[in-house]
């Protein structure tokens, strides 16, 4: 029976040992922190996920889809606060289309239970890879309550292990390995709004809220238990920023001034701004994402993006899905099967990469814009009566499975073109929904 | 007395060790090879070096540059060897300017000699570096012939120690870290041209020769015995790569075919194309290059950058004298330094990699090209003529200590639009020499 270690329980690592599990191997799962399903879920730095259709495709695909929408909220569009305590809705789909809010934590837990029920899964905790012997394919492991080290082989390894992956790290002294780790000059803080009395949300709990702001932002997103979690995206340096909002006293006056409809939400705003530590925002790249037949990096150790275009998850689960598609095609030659996964997977996690970078802008600068809104009617327009012809550049990432991240990222640029030509139209803003608009538009699709 | 650890005895950890030892600081080398000065050269894989101006003004603040002299040989400009034996001169400054072919092998030996004659200076070899505490500021060390581990603390670490820095690999661990190393499609094998019988060159040991041939190139560099070191820059893959010119046979092919003149200054081609192995280029970058006023990167550990400029090590032993201008400035203020440091020598450090990547392409391909040389011609003739208006970028980056490289590469952007625009008039190989043509320049500076 072959023996694969995943080393790291956390999203994609769990939902890796269940395809695994699937297939009859025997699956050793090492988690560095302690047993998720059991501990209690601790918050103040995560930022709530956004589920879309390819994470989904890839819980399908493994048969607990069920199983995760039961945790799940859906999300049918963005709200948009401005600071005079205006309310903009914009749908991020068809109807009928969502994203959907889900607490890291929990979804963690329910996924590591799915895993559990397989005989073939064992799952350990606590235990710390310190290193992998690419010769013998052997990984060492520490556990963090006893100290006691501990060596394993393994036939295949799966590193799913972070951003900050061990498996990786390693990988990186070997030659020709590509790598890059790049921060943003932003950061976040998670606040949290907590539930009505009678446990009901505050806010309308499908949508997701945002405060754009220009050069920050804050969002929320809906918990099952009448919460929200917030996140602030906020410079470290500047004129306004973490550097500088530094006090209870400057938070309050900060939030007064820019996010000023959010006091009445967190009555305790002050003190979880002050106790809820800054956290940073990181961007990693590398290639190849394998070894051989031996190792192999999925989920954020081998593309951590950041978190602006809710894909982060999607793509790691979408790894998953391609991977276990790969393993049928190729009839479990592995060699063939990892080389392939590098070639199809590195330029998308490249793309979704880029695509995140981007959409930080637009969310925190551009959705409070009315030329932006316009532009996203039109093509919203355009794709319901022409969904063969136009599927905006969102609705490609978000909805679309079976559009690849790198084709998604070229449309997008062409559509992009198309649109930028339109909406230099005079008199655009009153003819947008004309006849001669949607003709032009297809005669240059 | 400050207790300074050098991790890394190389090229730049050998100079600064005898900036440190000056100050009167005690400083402990530690190095992971065996003493250079003792042990016997080895060769196969090392590109031999060209020390230029910035290199040589280093080494006079530290005062060694004597020393260093004795062991290296002039090149006023290249000598370009055609497919068919043509010889083409091209001088990379103004007479009497040059830059110096040198071993790495016995630089670094006469460097460490030097540093060994300080009093305070104490030389480790066989030591790897395995851990760094940032809190404690120390040091792990392993003796690689005893296995023994030895603790060490220092008041200052200086991570000099290359492209796979121990050091920077600890640092890249701490928060908002930039870090990126990208290696090359192409990679480099060393080759040697005997001296002959007598001891004297075979070649005109005063010009860097060069064998232009668009996708790859061959250079040799003359050492003190009568030898050259030539380098072979290849493609891994491809139709003529290392990987399909595989064998003896198919080496000497290849030669006969592009290079057919080495074939008499290497009579056992073959066999040294096949034992000497073929090794990778990479290019790092990282930022911040300190750590509060602790530990600070110099050299390849903060930089490697690709050969192709002859200034990797230029560069390296600029940090070392700017570095100790730095202190001299600002009173020994550690903190103050290391920051003005990293703010300093970080784009200087983008600049050059930058710049030693497009070398790549003018030596390989356009030094072969006419108009490429007509234009160096052009631009040689101002120089010469106004060196106060005009400075070409190679000297400014070469010959111009006092130029920063980031300012070197926007005077280089300025300079080059000039010089398109100079070269796309009609008839301009007839009249290049014409005061038309120089008050035109002129005009533009």
């Amino acid at each position: 029976m072959e023996k694969t270690v995943v080393v790291g329980g956390g999203l994609v690592g769990a939902l890796q040992s269940i395809y695994l599990a699937k297939r009859g191997y025997q699956v050793d799962v090492y988690e560095r922190r302690s047993d998720l399903r059991t501990a209690k879920l601790i918050a103040g730095k995560s930022i709530n996920l956004a589920l879309s259709d390819r994470g989904w495709k890839a819980l399908e695909r493994a048969g607990i889809s069920d199983d995760i929408k039961e945790i799940s909220i859906p999300m049918h569009g963005r709200m948009m606060h401005s600071i005079s305590g205006e309310l903009t809705y914009q749908p991020y789909g068809k109807d009928g289309q969502a994203i959907y809010s889900v607490s890291r934590g929990e979804l963690n837990r329910k996924l590591l239970q799915c895993a559990g029920k397989y005989e073939n899964v064992s799952l350990y905790f606590d235990k710390k890879c310190l290193e992998l012997d690419l010769n013998e394919n052997e990984l060492e492991f520490e556990n963090l309550r006893t100290g006691e080290i501990k060596h394993v082989k393994a036939d295949r390894i799966y590193g799913t292990d972070g951003a900050f992956s061990s498996v990786r790290m390693r990988m990186m002294k070997t030659d020709r390995f590509d790598y890059s780790q790049t921060y943003l000059k932003e950061g976040y803080k998670e606040l949290s709004i907590p539930a009505n009395a009678d446990g009901t949300h505050k806010l309308d709990k499908n949508c997701l809220h945002i405060w754009p702001r220009g050069a920050f932002m804050l969002i929320a997103l809906a918990n099952l238990d009448g919460s929200f979690t917030c996140t602030l995206f906020f410079p470290f340096e500047g004129e306004q920023s973490f550097a500088t909002i530094n006090t209870e006293e400057k938070a309050l006056q900060f939030f007064k001034e820019v996010f000023p409809d959010t006091l009445d939400l967190i009555p305790d705003l002050p003190q979880q701004y002050m106790r809820n530590p800054n956290a940073s925002l990181v961007l990693v790249r590398c290639n190849p994402w394998h070894v051989t037949d031996r190792v192999v990096l999925m989920g954020d150790a081998s593309h951590a993006i950041v978190p602006f275009y809710g894909q982060g998850m999607n793509c790691g689960f979408e790894d998953c899905r391609v991977l276990d598609e790969l393993i049928d095609e190729l009839n479990g030659d592995y060699k063939a099967i990892f080389e392939e996964y590098t070639r199809l997977r590195q330029p998308d996690g490249n793309a979704i990469a880029d695509l995140a970078l981007q959409n930080f802008i637009e969310m925190r600068d551009l959705v409070g814009d009315e030329s932006f809104l316009l532009r996203k009617k039109i093509e919203k327009k355009i794709h319901e009566k022409h969904p063969d012809k136009w599927i905006p550049l969102y609705s490609q990432v978000t909805f679309s499975p079976n559009i690849r991240y790198s084709e998604a990222i070229a449309n997008g640029k062409r559509q992009e073109k198309i649109m930028d030509e339109i909406m230099a139209i005079d008199g655009i803003t009153e003819k947008w929904d004309s006849d001669e608009i949607e003709n032009m538009i297809l005669s240059k699709v």
